[in-house]
């Protein structure tokens, strides 16, 4: 895929153009800070299993990465995050105002692309998706400090955040290939079993990770009162001292850390943790299972691969 | 209009559905604050003076209004607002963290209106115009306190920030109305120098009203270190100790009431005020003589009062 990956970075940096400095500068410093361009991987990859034109896949697979790296402009603002895969976040160097307005900029740009090269279905699709992330993001703050959080919402808001996306990018990719109605389908529900596992993995470390590994600060999930799938696989065994204590950390304004790493350990100990990696690895295996119609090809199996990897990844 | 616009506004409460409960406290609040309704009704007013479906033209019209909200919300975020339009701002009420997502998910849901119903010319002129803003937005971050700011820079920013949009609403009119070329060409001037109109009265009436009329407060460009055509014409008149002072104001943290209203005084003394109404003034009448060609109607008239009432209006 180095090939089709390079051809990406090429049409982002086209589409990174304009005479206002701010839009280069914190444009450029956001979109080149290390991003794994998971995203664009799984379109081009999705697209390859089909049929598709270059020309439009490599332009839908980059603005993916735009819509991407737009929402995580936001998200930094909504946060208050300072750091950002172990650097400075963008929002923390240019200030939030530059943040808002580069992030609008490149959802223009993102979403602009997609009706150029990716027709009125892959556009629709894509619009859905960053509603999604936007409802998912606003649902998570409303539930802040919510230790009874359902775990259909949880799920519902991990979609909304994180699935959605990855499963237009697989569908977009199906689409812009020419998939039929159930191969598109497949696709979609490809992605969205990885961005649950990939969410639930996200969530799982910051319970056992250090900051320096996940290139943010761990434990933030329990500052911030954020309740995850490792909190609700156990909340059950609790004791009723132990769901009052960890009700109140979550709803304090300052923990200390004494406090955080309490819930973590806790968590830990009650199996919180195992329990998540093993939901993951459930929905990858669940997300393999639907490439298995597919004919085998270097595509096919680096779907595969990546599918794997979000589970066994150590960040 | 009044059909029409009423029906702009039953459009919009079906655009606001969600199910998540900050995107329609939040959005309800700022999307019903008052706004003049001034870009949807640009837009079915162009559209009239042609054949437009109105099926079409009333959701593009509402779209751009959608546009605009979330436009708002951002830009508050980027002034660290507390004021629209008399009331407490949406960021000051919800908080930046709703803010910033309620205007993402205004931007998809208004952009994704336009794709459905507007065509793909429309689409694209309406992404421009986002960029443009963002841009706009950016463009005046880079240059506050610029004493010796170009002309030239400050229409390029009045153009992005607020001419684009208003351009985009009577051109888009215009294309769902089955308008030629020549005709849209026309519409998007119209827009564009009513645009200019719009913003130049904005900048005088921070230099000679108040508070209470503007619903935001008055002096705050000067404050901010905004300049703008007020100042930037009768920058040649002033003595070089004058032009250090108000330099020096300019780019002050927090200056106080004296020395903004010392900043005022003078050049509504030297008559910039006075000058940029002429200008505005200049404007609306070249945006009216474009309307000429078009055939007498009440839509056409009220084109021209919606011109003459930039101008004419009190705040």
């Amino acid at each position: 895929m180095r090939k089709e990956l390079l051809a990406c970075e090429d049409y982002a940096r086209q589409l990174l153009r304009s005479d206002v400095k701010s839009v280069l500068e914190a444009g450029g410093y956001i979109f080149n800070s290390g991003g794994k361009r998971v995203r664009p991987g799984l379109t081009i990859l999705s697209g390859k299993l089909f049929d598709p034109d270059d020309s439009r896949l490599i332009p839908v697979a980059i603005a993916m990465e735009y819509i991407h790296t737009a929402t995580l402009l936001h998200d930094d603002i909504v946060d208050g995050a300072s750091l950002r895969r172990g650097k400075p976040s963008a929002n923390a160097v240019y200030g939030n105002d530059v943040a808002v307005l580069v992030g609008d900029y490149m959802f223009a740009q993102g979403v602009s692309t997609f009706a150029t090269f990716g027709g009125v279905e892959v556009l629709q699709r894509a619009l859905d998706a960053i509603r999604d992330m936007s409802e998912g993001e606003l649902k998570q703050l409303e539930v802040i400090g919510k230790f009874d959080l359902s775990e259909e919402d949880y799920f519902d808001i991990i979609y909304r955040k994180t699935a959605s996306l990855l499963s237009t990018c697989c569908e977009a990719g199906a689409i812009v290939g020419g998939a039929d109605e159930q191969q598109k389908l497949a696709m979609r529900k490809f992605g969205e079993y990885i961005g649950y596992a990939f969410q639930l993995v996200d969530d799982a470390f910051d319970y056992v990770s250090d900051t320096q590994t996940i290139g943010k600060p761990a434990g933030n999930d329990i500052r911030e009162g954020k309740v995850t799938f490792p909190l609700i696989s156990v909340r059950e065994k609790l004791s009723p001292f132990e769901k009052q204590k960890i009700n109140h950390i979550l709803n304090k304004d300052n923990s200390h850390q004494e406090e955080v790493d309490y819930v973590r350990k806790l968590v830990v100990e009650k199996g919180g943790v195992g329990e998540t990696f093993n939901l993951a690895r459930e929905y990858i295996e669940e997300a393999k299972a639907l490439l298995a119609p597919f004919e085998g090809s270097k595509y096919k199996n680096s779907l595969m691969e990546i599918a794997d990897f979000i589970v066994a990844r150590t960040f």
